[in-house]
């Protein structure tokens, strides 16, 4: 029963959202949200129906501005999932079927709104020889928009997720053994924080080791742990479906002045770049910002990726600050995480997630330490 | 340098495969895969690059029929994991730059081979926009067709994480505990597969306890373990990106008459299925047989998915038997996983992955046992 109300809170802030993704459409009154296939997941999807259960490969959901409930057409073998949502369920026992069931419900539409962000050439060919004269146009713009801007029962689950990684820490440095390898250590990384409330990792964990560190995309392999090791750790949970995504760079054993000066750099990189965060402020100057303390040091161009991205149902949810031009906002979640990279030496990044809001943010992840740890 | 090695040999197989991607293509010299963001991930892009580490998100690269390498287009970011690989690297800075590249590359050619199955409506319009005079030419089918065949490489990685997740299950079930939640016995199962050299799990395992066996895509949630349950494990573990995929069902203490005799039915529509399976089948026959052995009892109708999927790079790496009219082939990875679900009461769902052979198949999970496993 405690699930049943949870959703149905949910519908209803869902509802508040349906009428902003047709906001300047003429003539739109359907959108069509369509998963396809697990590397083809539209997280539209799960945004529009609460639903928390379910994989949904193959489904739909269709959405309208103003009815109280949405249309799931979804295979039988995930009807009993979706009917926990509060929403209107089609079921279909075969591709035929959802073709028809689909093409059934639009095909009086002149327009239907589509994600173009998601639909895959495949998906929508798919959709035209079904419903052949139907204008399909792009909301990807509208559902990303409110995308952005959080909800309260979206913030809440992103602080959740957001305690889970980050109070796992002290948990996962118990594991540190010398001589354990770097995929050891992402089993652990994980355990922790399911144990700790996870629905799951919210992505493959990436664990660096040493000069490892150096390799921002880095996954877990075979090295061992050896004393005077940079361990750069960078891990997220998810909690209903929504997502954190933290990194802590630490040293096994006693730190040498280099990496402690490396670490000091980052952090402070960090903080300039934090303490501009607020409603109005354009990301590419927050990115501006902790390059400008990296670039005045000996460690100029070492940090080689934008300083955050928008966090939500997706680890990477909307654009990342730097690489584009946009202006923050109340309610938008993003992480900060600048970082040094030095090929053969290793490297360190810190990352944490934050809430903005009108004069400044909210850190929903533990502080990090403004020293290097050692870990003995 | 282990590695190196490793990914020498992955580039030899690969070369193999560029050629039949352009079977039948006339004037096509260029195919084009392009990775998207986290749920548009193009697995094609692995299949061509062997890239063992790095995720790539905005990275494409261009394979020819006759070249000995592929040209990988990469972000800064990634720049030492593509190095890893033997391909060409064309690193770029920035999305311009990105867009720059990989337009220098095509402008002279007339038409290019793009994978409609992955490439976002999105991806494409951006595509067009540095292109507009190129004809984008659909090769998804040429490189499916080209996945379901696994090479001998691929088909030890799918040998080693299928015994990766299925060897893990006699320390999963130590964990078993009265009062225990799914969410934590979820937890269990993925470390235990990470210990056993797993590089992640391959999808958020499945796990029910009791009545909640009845929904085919349940998402483990807080309820508890009680004597006499059904406990529904379905998980899988990834090893060097390839997949496995196992379910198995048990019950927590003394089995009433009515689980042994779903699972006695359940097990021996497996069977008959598995008996079917060699080259030259149809997958729609194989799909048959289990579900005439499910209809023949009064659970008539209690199977209401198809019987299995291929395996691969994808958990669903292509066609389910059953819903698709197709011959499975020598070289096939696929799962058979026949299951019986009674709203309200509980199910069972046995899942193994094989690999189809001239004259059978040879099983790559551990064979599940004849009798329901009774967890004292």
């Amino acid at each position: 029963m405690i699930q049943r109300n949870v959703l149905n809170s949910d519908r209803h802030i869902v509802l508040m959202k349906y009428s902003s993704w047709f906001a300047g459409l003429d003539g739109v009154d359907s959108i069509l949200i369509s998963n396809g296939g697990e590397n083809a997941i539209d997280k539209a999807f799960f945004y529009a129906t609460g639903a928390d259960e379910g994989i949904f490969e193959g489904s739909s959901v269709i959405v309208t501005p103003d009815s109280e409930r949405a249309r799931m057409y979804v295979y039988t073998l995930e009807e009993q999932s979706a009917r926990k949502t509060s929403h209107d369920v089609i079921p279909a026992g075969s591709q035929a079927q959802m073709k028809e069931n689909i093409s059934r419900a639009l095909k009086d539409k002149k327009r239907v709104g589509i994600n173009f962000s998601s639909m895959t050439l495949e998906m929508y060919n798919d959709l035209r020889s079904v419903l052949p004269d139907t204008q399909f146009v792009d909301v990807s713009g509208n559902i990303l928009n409110s995308r952005m801007i959080k909800t309260d029962d979206e913030i809440k689950r992103l602080r959740e997720a957001a305690r889970i990684s980050s109070e796992a820490l002290p948990s996962i440095i118990e594991h540190f053994k010398e001589g354990m390898t770097e995929k050891e250590l992402a089993a652990d990384i994980v355990y922790e924080m399911m144990k700790a409330g996870a629905d799951g990792p919210s992505f493959e964990s990436i664990v660096c080791f040493g000069s490892n560190a150096s390799i921002p995309h880095h996954l877990p392999e075979s090295r061992k742990l050896k004393r005077g090791d940079f361990v750069l750790m960078d891990y997220g949970a998810v909690y209903r479906r929504y997502c954190s995504d933290n990194t802590r760079t630490v040293v096994f054993g006693k730190a040498e002045e280099k990496q402690k000066e490396i670490y000091s750099i980052v952090y402070e990189a960090q903080k300039k770049a934090m303490d501009m965060i607020r409603d109005g402020v354009n990301g590419r100057d927050v990115n501006s910002k902790a390059l400008e303390v990296i670039d005045d040091t000996e460690y100029r161009g070492k940090l080689m990726h934008g300083i955050g991205h928008g966090i939500g149902l997706e680890v990477h949810d909307h654009h990342a600050l730097g690489s584009s031009d946009f202006t923050l906002r109340k309610g938008m979640a993003i992480t900060d995480e600048p970082g040094i990279y030095i090929p053969g030496y290793g490297g360190v990044r810190i990352e944490d997630d934050l809430i903005v809001k009108e004069d400044g943010f909210s850190l929903i992840t533990n502080q990090p330490s403004k020293d290097l740890i050692e870990v003995s």
